[in-house]
C-alpha cells in the first residue's frame, strides 16, 4: 500500500515507542528508516522496523543506558547497552563530529549494539558538517570467506563520505553478495534468492532464504572483497566487540571523522571534490552504456523524487505487522 | 638470472645512489623493493627499480627536500618535493607511528610524490609497533570508472593492517584489475595482457600493453570496486594533491594510525585477532578447495621460504638495465 512520508514516519515512531523507546529515540530511528525508504533501499526501511519488533518479541527489551567511556580529546567508546545501532551509531557520530571539529580528527568505537543500519546516514551527518568520515560495522558471522562455505564475518558494511560543493560523495557498500535484510525480505515475501549468493548448512549452494539463514551468505568480490570483509570484522573488534558476535547482538562499529581542513583550506577541498565528481561523471561511457554515476548520486536523486511525490510504498504484510505493534 | 638477497639489495642500493640518493635513502628504497621480491611480488621489486631509473632519465632529478607542515599533536602533512613514495611514505609512517604512540590516533598526509610502492610495507612498520593502520594512495588517472573507458583514477592501492600475536593481518589491494607495474612488465617482456583488463585510446578492449598505457586500465569489482577507487582518489586529494595527478608525479597518500589500546587492552586485541584469524583459516572450504588464507598469509610464507633459500630471480634484461645504471 501507499503511505505519505509523514504517515510512514508516524507509523515507525509509534511502533518504536511501543517497544519502549522514548520520543527522541523513536524519532532518531524513524528518521533513519524513512531515509532508507526515500533512497529506494526499502529492505532497510519499513521491513527493517518489523525485524526490530521481531527481535524485541523474541528476546524482550534488554536495553541498558548507553555509556560513554575511554574518552580522550580525540577518542571515545560508546558502550551500546544492547540498544539499536540506529541510536548507538547516532550517538557515536555525534561525539565524533564534536571532537573532530575541535581537533581535526576523532575516532569513536561502539559496541554491544545490533542493526547499525545504513552507514551512509551517519556519514551524511558528517558531510553536513563539512567533515570526511569512515565507518565500518561488523555483525553476526553469516557470511563465508572466499573459498569457504561457513560464516566467519557479518554482511559488514563499510562507508566513506566526503563533503563537496554539491551532493556529498558517499560510498557505502555491504561486503556480502546479498544483504541480510534482503534475505529476510525474500523469506517474508516467499521469493527465492538469486543464484550464487548463499550456501545451505551442508555447504551446498542454495536459493532458499531459510537454508541461507541456517548456512551462510557468499562474500562479495572474491579474495579482495573477502579481505575487506575481514578488515571490517577486525575494525569492529577494535571496539571491544567479540570476534564473532552472537545472533543480532554485540556488533562493533568504528567511526573515524577527519576534517578536510587538516592539510588544505576545507573550501578548496570541497570545490576540488565537486569538480572531480563532475569529471568522473563526464568520463566516456562504454559503447551504448549510460553515463557514469558517482556513489550517492542515485540515492540523492531518488530521495528528491520521492520527497516531491510524498509516497512510500510498503508491502501490505509489513504494514499490517507494524500496525499490530504500534496499535491502531 | 639468480642473485642472493644481499646481491640484489646491493644492486638496487647502487642504482639508487647513482640517481643521487644518499646512502640512507638508498637503503630505505632497497629494503622496500627487496621485500616485494621476497614476498613474490616481483613487478614491484627489481623491475620497479628500473622504472624508477627510467623516470629519472626522462625527467631528470627534480628532488627537493621533504618538508613537514600543518603539524598538530595528531596530524602532519609531508610535502614530498617530488621524492619517491618509498621515501615519502616511510617518513609519513614514521611520523604517524610517533604521534599515535602518544595520542592513540594520528593522521599524516603526503603529497608531491610518486610510486608509493607496496603499502603493506608501511603497514608492517605499524604492526611491528602494535598499531593498526589504514593507508590509501592515489595516482595518475590510468584507470576507467566502472561503465567507462577513460581514466579517472589511479591503480589506487588501499591497505589496512592489524597486529596479532602471530603474523600480522594486512589487506593490501589495488583497485584496478591489473597493476600499472604489471602492465609495464608485460610491455618489457613483450607478452600480451590478460583479456578484460584494459581499454585502448579508442575505448575498445585491448591486450596490447602500449595501447593500455595510452588508454585506460579496467577497474576491479564493478560498481562497488569503482566506488572504492574513487574513495582512494579523494583520500589522496585530502593531502592537497591534485584530483588527477600528472604522469607519475603529484601523488597523494593518506595514512591513519590507530592504537588497538584505545578501547581495550592492546594485548587482548592482538590475542583476539590471532584467534579470529585461526577461526577464518579453519572455515570449511568449498568442496575440493584449498584451506582459506588470511590476507598476508601467502606473503609471510613466501618471504620465509625465499629468505631461507637466499635467492632472488631477476629477468636478464632487468638485471642488465640496473647494472648499466649502477655501474660495474
Amino acid at each position: 500500500m501507499r503511505l505519505s512520508v509523514a504517515q510512514a514516519r508516524d507509523l515507525v515512531e509509534r511502533a518504536m515507542r511501543a517497544l519502549g523507546h522514548d520520543a527522541g529515540e523513536a524519532a532518531i530511528i524513524a528518521d533513519h528508516l524513512i531515509d532508507c525508504e526515500l533512497r529506494g533501499l526499502s529492505y532497510g526501511g519499513l521491513p527493517r522496523a518489523l525485524s526490530i519488533c521481531e527481535r524485541f518479541a523474541r528476546l524482550g527489551n534488554r536495553r541498558r543506558p548507553i555509556q560513554v567511556s575511554h574518552e580522550t580529546p580525540v577518542s571515545a567508546l560508546v558502550e551500546g547497552g544492547d540498544n539499536l545501532g540506529y541510536l548507538v551509531g547516532h550517538r557515536a557520530m555525534t561525539i565524533a563530529i564534536d571532537k573532530a571539529r575541535r581537533s581535526g580528527l576523532a575516532i569513536v568505537g561502539a559496541n554491544d549494539t545490533w542493526y547499525t543500519g545504513m552507514l551512509a546516514y551517519f556519514a551524511e551527518m558528517a558531510t553536513k558538517q563539512d567533515l570526511v568520515s569512515l565507518i565500518a560495522s561488523n555483525a553476526t558471522p553469516w557470511v563465508a570467506p572466499h573459498g569457504a562455505t561457513e560464516g566467519r564475518f557479518g554482511t559488514n558494511p563499510i562507508c566513506v563520505g566526503f563533503p563537496t560543493d554539491g551532493d556529498p560523495v558517499i560510498w557505502d557498500i555491504g561486503t556480502s553478495t546479498i544483504m541480510h535484510a534482503e534475505v529476510l525480505l525474500h523469506g517474508r515475501m516467499g521469493t527465492p534468492l538469486p543464484p550464487g549468493v548463499a550456501f545451505g548448512p551442508d555447504g551446498a549452494p542454495t536459493r532458499d532464504p531459510a537454508a541461507a539463514l541456517a548456512g551462510a551468505m557468499a562474500v562479495w568480490g572474491g579474495h579482495k572483497g573477502s579481505g575487506l570483509a575481514m578488515v571490517v570484522q577486525l575494525l569492529g573488534m577494535m571496539c571491544n566487540s567479540p570476534a564473532m558476535p552472537r545472533d543480532i547482538a554485540e556488533y562493533g562499529c568504528l567511526t573515524v571523522v577527519m576534517s578536510p581542513g587538516l592539510f588544505m583550506p576545507a573550501a578548496d577541498f570541497k570545490k576540488n571534490a565537486a569538480d572531480y565528481a563532475d569529471a568522473v561523471r563526464a568520463a566516456r561511457p562504454v559503447a551504448g552504456g549510460p553515463p557514469v554515476r558517482m556513489p550517492f548520486d542515485r540515492s540523492a536523486a531518488e530521495r528528491r523524487t520521492r520527497l516531491a511525490a510524498d509516497v512510500i510504498e510498503v508491502a501490505d504484510a509489513v504494514h499490517a505487522g507494524l500496525v499490530a505493534v504500534a496499535g491502531g
